[in-house]
């Protein structure tokens, strides 16, 4: 966890309130930049993306932003035309008042689906917001407004020649990112191009967000955004990547530890494939398994819900049992014959905060690492009982 | 629920017996025909098959049998060369017993992975085991000796003209299906060539087990089988079609009913869609949604999570939002507003034994549905603790 008093890059500020969306908790964020920045950001593929999706999709387009909006605790999803222009007044509201063209606003919303955003009172708010620098600079503050049913506030930081990169997450269920995730702002003061940007970004998420999933679940809201503001000056591309890799893994590894009613962190690696797109696809069956999810859970040394969960990527006819080994940590279980030792350290290693399974498949030299949690009664009872 | 002294058909005689797999439950079944009966399967289609699905689509690939072998308690998966030659020595000794040839006896083998058979015990039995016909014919006792943590063994029944049709499942978990399901056998006294009944049972099977899912998860021991004996004498295959279709239809929602810590059962209407496959698909992924699934189990009218589901079909571009009309039982929640009285109600629909989505797509005549259950703290007790 990063120390409490990480501050926003140079030039951000942020504008945490409560609205009432829900309760009184924060729900409503505003972070901007002093300056246009550079911008990239991914985006949810559901068929049922919400109206921040689709205009964010369009603000995004031109590689330029000035500020990012959340609003929590209402994800404004299959809301209609009604909801469509809620979002287009809360963009329209914070440009006014940021002095900036509407195009330069994000908005990311997240929560409930099928209720309308309470406007009488987002209104009301927006009415007194002024322009930046805003008060709140502490990047923790910002990443709580975000939070929904998250138990803690996830960020991460790194730095980069004389930039400093610095991002927010938020999500603990509905998490299977495909070709985004949950909310997750980055802000860096680096100079980047946007396609500079865009490239870093895509190649970073590939293998951090779209390698995480908490339950198969894929949200409608599904947002991740970057804004660099330049004001620390160029950087070094690769080595920006590389630090921006950083700061995106910690972030997906603090959304898996949290994901909803889990107590464990699950990493599963798969080598050895014909290519990494198999690779990921064996370690998501692998992840994504109810029965290894719960095995994990329990600490239960039933490994052979691994291959199980190999087998069953059948369409993947070039797995071939004979050739597959299956480890947990630094041990090996299939092949093998464990005895009754062999199951108790097999037992330890699960009961452990952080299990890692490999599998390799002996086929080539693909291979993918995928972040995710256990299964608990914790998970079920979150979310037998969420809106009511 | 069929009565307690549901027989097997004409000819048809059950062997069960404890013979000391894992504890003193029944756990080793044969059901034999007097005579040489028309069979078909199917199996799974997991990489990680065990050696009674590859030895039994050996033996099915004539189209005869006279005898279907089950061993619960313990799957003989990943059990390598040894699990093969002690999988060939079960079907030789039942062979032998019968006085059949090795190739008209079916073995399927459900419990855990990754543990060899006792052999020692199994030998000792198989050299007591005599000739039929046997002892038992009440077929709830015979799907008794295959369940494993099964709470209710599972049986349906039904004629055609002189014929009857009588199924036993089991299976509780690691149930979606992938061409064939769980353990299933049918025995009628029908009279059909190994072509009818294979081309009847595969389109059964289709929309019966096929479209059933507990947990998303697949068996490496899927095997479901159909043994024709003729003993009534022939039947028109249309009829004998539509009553098998009854009886796996039957077996389908026992299954998802008891599926592991289910409390409901769920069924999913796709209609509307551009074809089958995409009902299908569709209606599948708001099945298996964890979120769909913990919503139904604690009546949360959070109807949401359906559209969510429905959106995560990311492939599916032809997918509007603007058309997905979404239904629980007769009542409309999307699009709509729902009040507080309408919310009520929907919590009621959500709150019966028997919970029904429908979700109409608007795009083309292909609709399907779906069986499975609600996921409850229960299934993540059960299989947090399942070895040990």
């Amino acid at each position: 966890m990063a120390p409490e008093t990480t501050q926003l890059p140079a030039g951000f500020t942020a504008h945490i309130a409560n609205i009432g969306i829900k309760d009184t908790t924060t729900d409503f964020l505003v972070v901007a930049s002093s300056v246009p920045a550079s911008a990239a950001a991914t985006f949810t593929r559901s068929r049922f993306a919400g109206p921040s999706v689709t205009l964010s999709r369009r603000q995004i387009a031109d590689g330029r932003l000035q500020a990012a909006v959340v609003i929590s605790k209402n994800a404004n999803v299959a809301t209609g035309a009604q909801g469509t222009a809620n979002a287009e007044a809360v963009v329209a509201g914070v440009a006014r008042a940021l002095g900036c063209p509407e195009g330069d606003v994000l908005l990311a919303s997240t929560g409930v689906i099928g209720r309308q955003y309470p406007m009488e009172r987002i209104d009301a708010h927006l009415a007194t917001l002024g322009p930046p620098p805003y008060p709140a600079t502490d990047a923790l503050a910002a990443a709580t407004a975000m939070m929904t049913t998250d138990t803690v506030p996830k960020i991460a930081e790194a730095t980069v020649g004389d930039a400093r990169i610095v991002g927010l997450a938020k999500g603990v269920g509905m998490i299977e990112p495909d070709m985004a995730t949950m909310i997750t702002l980055v802000f860096t003061d680096a100079e980047l191009s946007p396609g500079e940007l865009d490239r870093a970004f895509r190649h970073v998420v590939d293998r951090t967000f779209n390698s995480l999933s908490v339950d198969t679940d894929t949200s409608t809201s599904d947002t991740a955004a970057i804004l660099a503001n330049g004001l620390a000056g160029p950087v070094d591309v690769d080595a920006f990547t590389d630090a921006l890799g950083d700061v995106c893994l910690s972030l997906t590894r603090q959304l898996a530890r949290d994901g909803e009613g889990a107590t464990k962190l699950l990493v599963v690696t798969v080598d050895g494939a014909r290519d990494d797109l198999q690779a990921k696809r064996v370690a998501k069956s692998i992840l994504n398994s109810p029965l290894v999810k719960t095995a994990v859970h329990g600490a239960d040394p039933n490994w052979g819900r691994v291959a199980m969960a190999v087998g069953k990527c059948a369409e993947d006819t070039d797995i071939d049992q004979e050739r597959v080994v299956i480890r947990f940590g630094a041990q090996q279980v299939f092949p093998g014959d464990l005895d009754e030792q062999g199951l108790r350290e097999l037992a330890e290693t699960m009961a452990a905060a952080e299990v890692h399974i490999t599998v390799s498949l002996g086929i080539g030299a693909g291979s993918w690492t995928v972040y995710g949690c256990d299964l608990s009664d914790g998970y079920v009872r979150i979310n037998a009982d969420y809106t009511t």
